[in-house]
């Protein structure tokens, strides 16, 4: 039987590892179109690959959960991680869409922020990840956890502080609207990090 | 106890096939409101009944559960089932509301074909529905699957070039504002509608 | 045995008490603010004060969940009733946040009607969740439900009536867009106060 179940439990970590090389360059990649102010039809050309990518890899992981008996942890935890993993992969080819629509091709100073925060949050969150395959080492997922929650509080302020700039000196209401909702988005992908995080700190929790 | 619990099962099936009648109702009386361009009082009471119908029978559903120690399918997802089916029909009165509170009593060319995707999306939907009840015809449920799968990515491409349009054509700000919203809401009807979908579809592949 | 399950029952009970104290705080010091108008840094102290407070308890009943194995109900519904509970805490923060940032500081009467919808709500809650200790007054729990359902209802129409007021009174657009974010901001407390007396009246169910 232990033929059956271990590779089982490895199959699933080497798929978190997977969306977490997608997630990462996601990440990447949205900062780099943030910083050049190009969100044209070629320069999201990559992030809706990864999309995909990130798509077929979850189905994956769901497929495998519902063939599966003997999961390395709980069915439930592994179905949200499995998916809010996805969601940040989304939510970053959705904001890009989004710029594209909104034909906002410049280069904006609070959008590289954010995007720079990303990259930090889904780095110290993959970094996590991979602590999950060895229990043994508890020490790196509380600090990846801490890490991402610190990021999201900065991203909280920045958000507040961006909103009340737009507000104060942007005149065209169609405008603001716009960007609003563009920072709105990135906020999200760091609320997203921040719960997998606290997931994963659950997950370690309940095998402590 | 075999009396008690094929009963159940059978029950259970019947009110999904109830819920099925109530949103195949909402879709063709949403998409009447549309061509017609209007939102009124009167116009939208159908609307509000089936509202009424609909919590009527997701509540009996979820209070069979609780009272269920055998269920055709996982107790997690006949409750999800049950409520986001009810979501379908939530979402389409309260569009309905907003068109009549915005005053946007017009026929919308757009709004008109994301009420022919909703209601070809429900009509999909409504097949994978009756299959359920049939573990042995897994390929209806699978293309039903499908097929509201490509009317949601047709719903995505629909929203895109809509809201691009919008921001594009419409000089004032609060119709922008308004349109947008509309908009956004009928694209998460067929959000909704791909979840159910991909529910049915999981619940087919436990069960294989 | 029973040493151990007996004082982590009671424990829950006593923990979901604390989060009723700290959303009745919420709800008042909310009112407070509405009926003055005055969403300052000072104003919106005690909030953030009651926000950390939540964070704080429902990290404790997580927590405590986790290492415990009988819980006085259903895991799941521990987990949704502790965050749901720190939902409305936090939406009450976040609100009077976005006043300050969009500087409304002006005493808005609908603000104020919202705010007493609120703090009904919240009280009629705080009764149920007393009723959820002693499993032999469903009375109370289900009185409770009652009456959040119908705040809910009344939210909802003050809500559109409000909104639609909004777009026909209001000529710039910018008001508009922060004070319908403001009023559906609002209207969400309701709708989480409603999803816990929800829970709480399947909870009942569950164990009748």
């Amino acid at each position: 039987m232990a033929f059956r179940f271990i590779p089982h439990e490895v199959k699933f970590f080497d798929m978190f590892d997977q969306q977490a090389v997608i997630i990462t360059d996601a990440a990447h990649t949205f900062r780099e179109l943030a910083q050049k102010g190009k969100f044209d039809d070629e320069a999201i050309a990559r992030l809706r690959e990864l999309e995909h990518q990130g798509d077929a890899i979850t189905h994956d992981i769901i497929d495998t959960l519902n063939r599966t008996f003997i999961t390395p942890f709980d069915r439930e935890d592994i179905h949200s991680f499995a998916h809010e993993l996805d969601n940040v992969v989304d939510m970053l080819y959705t904001t890009s869409k989004r710029m594209r629509l909104y034909k906002l091709n410049e280069v904006n100073d609070d959008l590289v922020s954010f995007s720079e925060l990303i990259v930090q949050s889904v780095t110290a969150l993959c970094r996590g990840i991979k602590g999950l395959r060895n229990h043994k080492k508890p020490r790196e997922i509380n600090e990846a956890c801490i890490e991402v929650n610190q990021i999201e509080n900065q991203g909280d302020l920045l958000r507040d502080a961006v909103i009340f700039k737009l507000f104060e000196k942007t005149k065209d209401p169609v405008k603001i609207m716009k960007w609003k909702e563009i920072f709105e988005s990135v906020e999200t992908v760091l609320d997203i990090c921040e719960d997998i995080a606290n997931l994963m700190d659950s997950i370690l929790v309940k095998q402590g």
